[in-house]
């Protein structure tokens, strides 16, 4: 922690971090290609009583100081005229969902392309290949066989010994490292890192507050070089992985996320909801589990609303 | 066979694979209590190379013969303007996807709230708890948790040695047995089974086609005292599960459905891609997976566009 | 104002002043039955130098203090992709607009089936006949040729000799009359009286704020009686035209939307931008104009967002 | 008609019909300039009877041949639960519209930015100014006071004494001026000039059909020139104003729509309903009226849904 966070440090943070290239020059899966076929079977072999866990917040239709644009939930028939298609016999209800699910609200995965940084996106493509009529390069689609590997979740309140972690508050590397002692666990080569700031009972205690505004917790930029180095193949949080407000770092307001998606290729999980995750491992006393993460297959996509599945 | 598909006929089999108050008067889950934690781990042991399969189709974009309602992928932020937010440094591109997601062509969940009988939903609730403003009882939100169990692929195709069944033939149970036979596996309680006709295949032939107009294969009514059996937890298909046109039942258009959800609370799961797991199959000798199904959280819901990942 | 502002006041109010079965059993346009094709023609012989001016707000797509729900307006194809159709030579962009319209921010009218009182909505139809797939009587639809006749602005800042007035603040009847003397105008029969409360200015000046927390200027109920008297066709205002908070009176929190749309059958313009006219109606010394008020014709609507203009 | 319809005419005609630098270098309302107020004047004293018509079909909410992208009408609160809102005795229904608004069947204005050629659009400003965010040159915003002036129609199948054109026939600028002479009408500096050609009679008798399969009748690019010299402020019809298929010009494939809205200036009015229009003209021997068109006000928009009024 002797180096100060400078530009010119986040620069080489950036550069040396960077996959580009690493799977070839036109990958563009990135970090997924740590999850092979082996580690998988392996996250499978994790599984021993069957619970199963979403890691979700409900899509967020009401609008608050977290989610200035409000989800779409809007019903298309509903038992007031459940025979309107006209079919006799037939009563059914129907509905419409519609979101715009980057934000701070909505639990979603970042495709590798929902961020630049200096014009380019992951593996070097121009930003300009993801066009108003979709991406290019980068999409959500090189999930499009889901997410499946091992998760790790590290829960950063139940070391500390407090419920949540302060809007703004930074976790370095080291803390990440006596979390994984604590926990007897050590993410690795294709993990799904999970990070807990308790946010959840944060906003259950006091309700929802605006992240540009007041902030949130989440990773200082020195643990960029520790995610690169653990060859984590996807993080994820309750807040956005970020710390809001960062570092305050000219040019690179998230840093976290300008590294992992654009120099790292790792994906992102966004706005989970960890709280009932942290209690099935504290119960267990166990901090890793297969996790199902299955974004919906959206051609030129820059991410998707998910709801991923812890299994124990 | 013996016995006429009538309207008594479907009355009294409509009654008689009917679990209202079997999991309690208020339950919403219905068949989904058939997956146990047990079952789940037992699925997940299935695992053993850890390839990864997904389920469903790309989200359906544009108008086909199929598809009159197209999803809504609208970009809100391009690389054309990638600086759009005005936070110095950040480039961030971004979306909206918006679908009503029940019809034909996006691969979907129906909630058990989807479909009435009798002004009934599953469980004997009045179809009027689903309002204009969302779903009061038996809405997407009872598999929040996701639904991870054993699949099971029933592959009828590849049991005729035919590319695809044709629009509006109807599977009949003793043919599922004789593909459980030539498959050596047996869909039983607790598990998701799929069953495919080959519509991926026929439409990369033939082009998309109108279910409602010239049909789409599936299950004959007889199938639904087979599956009440069974004790299947979730039914799913490339087409409907019901064969389009149906059989002609005065006030059972598509049994299937009706029996399913109304009845049995049977999810259901509909327009799936299902011919590169017919092939992952094929290929392995075994027609047995873990399945991972993970519905968006809707609150309301009467179901959710899903991508179903099988792992092997 | 000897009498007090009780329930039973509003309920006679709203029962002398209803003109439920005056134009019909089945009649469904209400006050726009004032409207007379003579007095159209009448409106037109106003013009004089043809300087028109738009009552409209910008469809408010950012969200505020003010608008919780933002609208939608979503590029499909910019000019980064602009031959995505495929036409050689042509060169085309195209968006998408969606809304909530009702609520506080964005310029709308609303229908007549819009509010209920007692389960009723204008006429006397059952407000069930508003069906989650559209209403079916007292939609927008019977504003579907327009809504064309005099308009009449009331300035109430401009009487006051203030910007505007503050959020609660209510008009009364006799004010409307002083503004009338002063603007040496009356409004009567069929006109499409407008009331300015200098909304848009105390916006420009604060920034934005919550209307249901922080209130809006509105008119008294008082003035129920005094718009059925005069039989004006239809109200508009720069805020809801009701006071919020409401004057209290238990089981009528907007006793003019709920005494004009219900009872009289008055369309209402809610959220309009009235500076400009103010402007425009201060600088010529008159108050009357001809105004246009064109909703996008949506069968079963509950209103539709409109573009008011005024020609001078 | 002695010369034929090739690019290098094309490319004549889009030069010496181009009004770029007429109203200044930085002018976006092009063809608007010639709404002078006093026309806007002259056009209101047009008015004698008082009847308005609407020039508008209903929004398009289901699929059909001419329309694969239905607008979306979705009710947010229906009667069934009318006090969702939670305010005592406030019964409130509400609905969403949402349009995608070009294409073949929603009555709509084309603002300048909707077409460029060879990368520009009009007054010769770079279509990368039109983003992903919105266009920044040639919005519809430049109509944002509304489109209020002399609207002259023209009514073709009235001409000729037939119901309709049939898909694909051309008019011819003669055939235009024949009609004029015919219904005693010129159209002139700053008209709002409509030209029906029975594509509603066409519809009722025969079904929808696909524009871009079947056709539409429309103008011939001979008309391109007249239109010109006639100084004509916008341009409407119930097709698309252009033939299609068109002349089979390369690289011109509507050749109105890249003439008009590129070179000209000249806004386009498209899929509008005029039976009822020609019906309201040929009752009263008059082809000219007061013509209302408001669109919403869509920073950034590429047009708008629009109900254009006519007033008799």
């Amino acid at each position: 922690m002797g180096e100060a966070l400078s530009a010119a440090w986040m620069e080489r943070v950036f550069e040396s971090t960077k996959n580009w290239g690493r799977w070839g020059e036109r990958d563009e899966r990135g970090a997924l290609n740590f999850i092979t076929p082996e580690r998988r079977a392996a996250a499978a072999a994790l599984v021993r009583d069957g619970v199963a866990v979403s890691c979700a917040r409900d899509l967020p239709v009401t609008a608050s100081a977290e989610n200035p644009q409000p989800a779409l939930h809007h019903m298309l028939v509903a038992g007031d005229d459940v025979e309107a298609l006209g079919i006799p016999g037939l009563g059914a209800t129907m509905d419409f969902i519609g979101v715009a699910f980057h934000g701070m609200a909505t639990s979603h995965i970042d495709a590798l392309c929902h961020v630049a940084v200096g014009g380019r996106i992951y593996n070097g493509f121009p930003v300009t290949d993801v066009r108003s009529t979709g991406a290019r390069r980068d999409s959500i689609m090189v999930a499009a066989d889901g997410i499946v590997g091992r998760g790790v979740l590290l829960d950063v309140p139940r070391l500390r010994g407090v419920e949540w972690l302060e809007p703004g508050e930074r976790i370095e590397p080291e803390e990440l490292e006596r979390a994984e002692a604590t926990q007897r666990v050590r993410a690795g080569e294709g993990d799904v890192l999970l990070v807990a700031t308790g946010r959840d009972a944060r906003r259950a205690a006091k309700g929802p507050w605006d992240p540009n505004g007041v902030g949130l917790a989440g990773l200082d930029p020195r643990c960029i070089p520790w995610l690169h180095e653990r060859r984590i193949a996807v993080l994820g949080g309750d807040g956005v992985s970020d710390a809001l407000p960062g570092a305050g770092i000219a040019g690179w307001p998230i840093p976290v996320h300008q590294c992992c998606l654009v120099g790292m290729g790792v994906h992102l999980l966004d706005n989970l909801a960890l709280a009932e995750l942290a209690r099935a491992c504290a119960e267990r006393g166990r901090s890793e589990f297969l996790l199902a993460v299955a974004p919906l297959r959206v051609p030129g996509g820059t991410g998707s609303p998910v709801n991923p599945i812890a299994l124990f």
